[in-house]
């Protein structure tokens, strides 16, 4: 991967992060290191497997002022630059079509939930590099028509693990991170000292950008185009630190992608090479108040994907519990 | 409502629970009794509002094993007795819709989830009687064809509380409560007894009937016509200890309907007249296993609906954890 | 309805067509002026009541070049400010899913094509004003979760006729008529002398606006905002013509609407006055050419709606033969 | 192909027609013989490219009652033994989404439709052979999860020509053909004789089981287990008449199938050996009555399937005009 220059001249501006571009042969390297394959006999549940019965102890023992925050965006029906494949909400019954009484209201609900939008989670059949799923798996035997039968969702079941919160408008003192902004390893150094918290293995570690600050404010953009996240030299530093899943609130791939010819490699590395979930399109913004009011940033971490046999992943509504 | 003849001639054999017939009178006058309509504030919160960042507390205190037991069923996309708007799942890239490295497999989901084959959540907005929602909202100004401006699921958010398994048919010793098995309120007293556990204010009790042992044992059939599940007897019980939440491996209402003209009374007691959520069609099947095993019948619950406003309910997956 | 002033001061440039604001009493007196309530005992197909036998044969007689040209757009799934509602089109089984020989492929569709993408055909449910629909009936009552019991597109089942195109921009000899053009009677009545075709009863009459030339050329743009189309002061003409359906390549008002507090007063007269349905986003650009070749604006159309009991209308795909 | 014993003891009682059982490789030979692979320039049109505007002009000559026959069932949403993807029907606005006046009653429609319950077309990418769409194109290269790039519904277009309806059970003077009841060639010769009508170049050829006759009066069954339809025997007399279109009131196949392990051969030598597209779940009650009530069976068809870029079929609603 192009490190940056040995003599670089000083100090850059705090929030400014460029995106150092990265060549295929570098990040291919990249993949190899941070690769997990074969260590797992529950292949599908990957990194997921980190978490123990004690892990889930140490989380339940992380509540102590009871507050619940909801991480789950609106379901949002209505299109938009970061919203391009609108979720569908229909009534499907007001009272009116059932026996009288009681009057049942019903309702339909559909996504194509993998996009900008809803806050979801990646289960590891979402994505394949070079033809092969994580665990070197070949994508084309185990995906079809029907559904994923390696590292679908179903496989995973529910996480229930620390959650820990690497505030990173918070730590550089900015409303949020412009989009284009990458966050690099040393920038998760800077906010675990900052936020005085420390990954560790089995953590679920969630990045906040800032984006629905920055959409509330300045309204929506393409976050396909252009959106701050993780820029792959961030992800040695989570797999040395053994991390079970990886969130944020854009698609945790920096945008657009530092890699040549790779459009979201952070969901390369993190999903097919570490058998990482990801969880993309979380609202951070009343985690971020909660836990800067709890001074503390690590807490109990819940998300219950739906048990879709098949699905390459859930739309989710996590809950981080201080 | 048709209380037990005063001089019963004996005990009746356990496990034959008869649903015995309630006139709409006697049911109005049960609904009147359970109200809690202007109660809080946070009207659409029902009885949520019971559950205070002490419980959350207390459920997380719960959590000794750090055994996660999820409690939703598959998504399933095929018809059946029990499944008559089979959900649906497609294929919306198999990596070979979007550019190719790395290729993204992608899916939409989709239900019309408030039936008795998707474990899902009844926000207040499900049910109407008489016209009125929970709080005395009127139904027909309150929900339309864009969904419901009160009760939405969305003003519900996740819910952590402490859960109660009454497992029915490990205390009475059978496999499980046979279609049509009503469940009342001395039920839950002995259950109570039985399993050690006492129902209190903010909990969510959670009732097996061994529903999905006998599907996979008998198969599918139509617990429309025939379920076992609560009767409106053991509302008032429920309600006295101040429930925050009700479930069921059914749809909660015993079937057929003990009451008069009342396809659902129960859900009309709980959600309506209680302001109590329910939740629909869990697979407790591993739960009982996982509390028969840790010797306990409560233990922390973590429901987190979608995030839909204007939903009335959400499909979910539960989890309880020991 | 504001005419125009009688002694207007001359002859207007082509092609500028202003949209005369009319008030809402003018409206309600021209809707009285144009209404046929009671006039059909197969109220819910209203004009189509008008095509008789002796239309049908008359229609297929037009039939002399053997041109078959299709009307309807492609089924478009992107979103754009053209398409607030994207159409659903996934791939059930790509061969993998059931018995494998042979194998089949197959899809799922799904649109909410009441908008401005997708080509289709409003029933007489579609459009209730002050409180009701076509022939007096009461929409509350008529139309629920359910769908319609009165004017679904079922009840009118398919249509052949003599369609007439009105090809405005090569009346006026331009490309196409520029968002916001209204179309008005004497638009209607120079068009008839510049083609040599008269609409009559019983007729079917499409008017191009050219939109889908203009955004070949220059882009999707919010026809919501500003398309061009019939202002009401046509429907009176059409009315007297007793035309069965009227259609458009936009959706047949011109907007902004002329009408002070009604959105698309052309559809309230068609539909709920005259009980006209309409065919909306039809791609006449082939039509156009096909006319101009054959050198006759008339031919036989062909509409087949879905066979859907209690919906509003259906996308289509109607035909135009020469 | 196992054709009858030559010296065959006498004539079958009418009606009973057994589906003669048909070995691979027999049903491999009449694939080829039947094939037409290479014949056309615009191949995914297959046997479409037949119906040139000479036949379009036969066909609108047969016009003569001014009869229009609807031949597409009812959308159906409910499941049953012929219904296992229910449709889709939900109410997008019921006239309180939207501004207020007028009030727009709007809906969503969804379907898997290539089942047993929807009338639909299948279009060419529909089937595969081993391996190979109609003209020999590699179905894996020619379709994904984005749709079929080779042998789209929109490709095909609309069809007008000239369609001769079977009418089996009137020929036979049974009700209906009793399911697993097969449609030989020497039936469509003896329906041809007694119907006084004759099956030529770029016809559409409808058969008429009394499926839906047979639904009506019993009930519905699981027609993918037992159903009237094409022997493939019928197949090569059908090529040999150079057919543009089959279809049926089943999905033209008889079930059980006759051929070792192929479910739907009937499809594979139509579609992909014959480029010929199918029309099935037709309701020809109607049309018999009709063609029974002008003394013919033949008439203009008309089919307009949904403009679907890389569908596979389409939901239709065809009409026979009289």
């Amino acid at each position: 991967m192009s490190s940056e220059p040995a003599g670089a001249p000083g100090p850059r501006p705090s929030g400014t992060g460029e995106a150092v571009a990265v060549s295929r042969d570098e990040f291919d390297a990249l993949f190899d290191s941070v690769r997990t394959w074969g260590r797992w006999s529950a292949a599908d549940r990957g990194a997921w497997n980190r978490v123990t019965a004690a892990h889930v102890g140490r989380a339940a023992a992380l509540v102590r002022d009871g507050t619940v925050v909801p991480l789950g965006r609106p379901w949002d029906t209505r299109p938009g630059p970061d919203n391009t494949k609108p979720a569908l909400h229909y009534m499907s019954d007001l009272g009116d079509v059932e026996e009288p009484e009681p009057a049942a209201y019903k309702d339909f609900l559909g996504a194509d939930y993998h996009a900008k939008s809803v806050s979801h989670l990646d289960a590891l059949s979402h994505i394949a590099y070079r033809g092969q799923l994580y665990d070197g798996r070949v994508a084309r035997q185990a995906i079809g028509a029907g559904g994923a039968r390696f590292g679908a969702v179903a496989a995973l079941g529910p996480l229930v693990t620390r959650g820990v919160l690497l505030d990173l408008p918070a730590v550089l003192g900015v409303d949020w991170l412009e989009p284009g902004r990458a966050v690099r390893g040393r920038d998760v150094l800077a906010a675990e000292e900052a936020l005085d918290v420390r990954v560790v293995e089995g953590d679920a570690v969630l990045l906040r950008t800032g984006r629905f600050r920055r959409r509330r404010d300045t309204g929506p953009w393409d976050t396909g185009a252009a959106s701050a996240g993780w820029h792959v030299d961030a992800l040695p530093l989570l797999a040395e630190r053994a991390v079970a899943l990886i969130g944020s609130d854009g698609d945790n791939d920096v945008r657009p992608s530092p890699v040549e010819g790779l459009h979201s490699p952070v969901h390369t590395l993190a999903i097919t090479a570490m058998g990482v979930p990801l969880l993309d399109n979380l609202d951070l913004e009343a985690l971020s108040a909660a836990c800067a009011g709890a001074g503390r940033h690590a807490f109990m971490l819940v998300v219950t994907p739906l048990n879709v046999p098949g699905g390459t992943g859930s739309p989710v509504n996590p809950v981080g519990v201080l």
